[in-house]
């Protein structure tokens, strides 16, 4: 266990895992460079550290010791007290969610490895917003898909928002990062998914015959994989082009799109095999 | 139509709609009281018009000037030109989606009024998220309800954040405010509505034994309320108590609850009666 070391300047040098958290770009290439990334509040930190994270440090306001001891009893790393105005200076921002823990990476799994015994999982292209990545993994652990692919342009689901938006379920849920994109999809294929693109085109199969729920179809039986695109762009002609079939959620009141993680959570709902006690 | 105003002085009065946009609190209680909401962006600014909302004003960069120039010839409101750098200093932000509207609120129905001949009605309690609720109302546009109710602590539908994340659905989908709740919902059972309440709790149905694919149950033939609560919290005791029959989409992996964006399309789709060609 730790002792608490009382950090007074702001510049302290041991704080610098925790400098300019609001300044996105900073911290997008920050990150991964150092491998850390940054949980916050209780219950994401005790989520990260469940799921295997390392804990680098703890930076907290005096209040949140009592909460966190028996976290901070059971780690070998610093814990740094400091003010909430402290906090505030070294972050920039008001943390209101009281503890921040700066935790360490893990190396990332390759595709076959994220696949592993995989039967449904979620493939996302281009999804560079933070929120919708933590809203695609939130659903996809709590509609029991088993792994989730990105794109290599994909926004990172431990920067701290996704993994907030998520509420800690891109600890839950493997992943992995496509390395040719989307030539290597042929590799998901190889291993007997059957890739479905998630398009609103008005070509593609309405996801009810795509998926039936009497258990006959594409989506079960067989491993699916599920491509999810963007806001705005949705998925790009190369990444449909290697999909095995186009389905579409039918939509009414002339609407052009659902936003991706409606879509996901329908998608995930409509092929998840079983129910409870399943995941 | 109206000829263009340039306008160079941040505290010239025709800007006062425009004042402190990013100050939540003010505006949340500004708006509603001054009978007005802002419209963000070409795309918002003609769905808003198209659904009937009547332009205040509008304030836009010279170079927006060409692209809203149809939207300029067939209105009667003032149009004020300014530089970039006077939006900025005027709503507090940077406009970069170029032009706002302020348009003038209708008076909403009664919830009675906005049920009308509805089938399927999503009922919100305590939503107070700008985020979520435009969410809510975009999947439900897309999935075909055919209106909301919220209870009277909902956040504002036509706050601008709201209606950007809503792609413009809540001006599409009729809504309304319950007046006393829970306890006007019995208005709502009295119109034949089955008052579903979608909740994680085990207790409940799982949603396909309640509104199976076959036509069957409670969420086919009938009239059909879902009813959703907010992050954290979730329905309260005393909303539960009012429904007819608690129901839930079956999760795994441990996981607490899916986000109520996400729990509304999975729940707007399970009970889409039939499909496209319907909206
Ligand atoms: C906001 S949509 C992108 C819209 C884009 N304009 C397009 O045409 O694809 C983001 C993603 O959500 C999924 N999506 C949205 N609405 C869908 C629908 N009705 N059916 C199937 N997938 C949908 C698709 O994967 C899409 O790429
Ligand atoms: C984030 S959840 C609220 C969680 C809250 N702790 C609870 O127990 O209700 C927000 C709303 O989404 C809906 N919701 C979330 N997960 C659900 C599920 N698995 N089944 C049914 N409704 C769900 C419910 O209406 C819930 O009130």
């Amino acid at each position: 266990m730790a002792e608490p070391l009382t950090v007074d300047r702001p510049d302290d040098p041991r704080l610098s895992d925790y400098t300019g958290l609001t300044d996105v770009d900073l911290r997008r290439t920050r990150e991964p460079a150092e491998g850390l990334f940054i949980a916050e509040g209780e219950k994401v930190i005790r989520r990260a550290l469940r799921a295997g994270y390392r804990m680098r440090s703890m930076l907290l306001s005096a209040k949140w010791l009592e909460v966190m001891r028996d976290v901070i009893d059971a780690s070998d790393a610093p814990v740094y007290a400091v003010t909430p105005e402290l906090a505030e200076r070294v972050t920039g921002y008001h943390v209101h969610r009281g503890a921040l823990a700066s935790m360490q990476r893990k190396p990332l799994p390759s595709a076959a490895g994220a696949l592993g015994s995989a039967r449904r999982v979620a493939v996302m292209e281009s999804v560079n917003d933070h929120t919708n990545i933590g809203a695609v993994f939130r659903s996809a652990a709590a509609l029991g898909m088993d792994a989730v692919l990105l794109s290599p342009d994909c926004a990172d689901p431990l920067y701290r928002r996704s993994v907030k938006v998520s509420m800690g379920a891109v600890f839950a849920v493997p992943y992995a990062r496509v390395e040719t994109w989307p030539r290597d999809l042929e590799e998901v294929r190889a291993a007997g998914f059957r890739l479905l693109a998630l398009t609103p085109d008005e070509r593609a199969v309405p996801i009810d015959t795509a998926v039936p729920r009497d258990g006959t179809g594409a989506g079960t039986g067989a491993r699916v994989a599920l491509m999810l695109g963007a806001e705005g762009r949705g998925l790009s002609a190369r990444a449909l082009a290697a999909a095995d079939e186009w389905v579409r959620i039918p939509m009414a009141h002339g609407v052009d799109s659902l936003n991706v993680g409606a879509a996901a959570a329908v998608a995930f709902y409509a092929v998840a095999r079983g129910r409870d006690g399943e995941g």
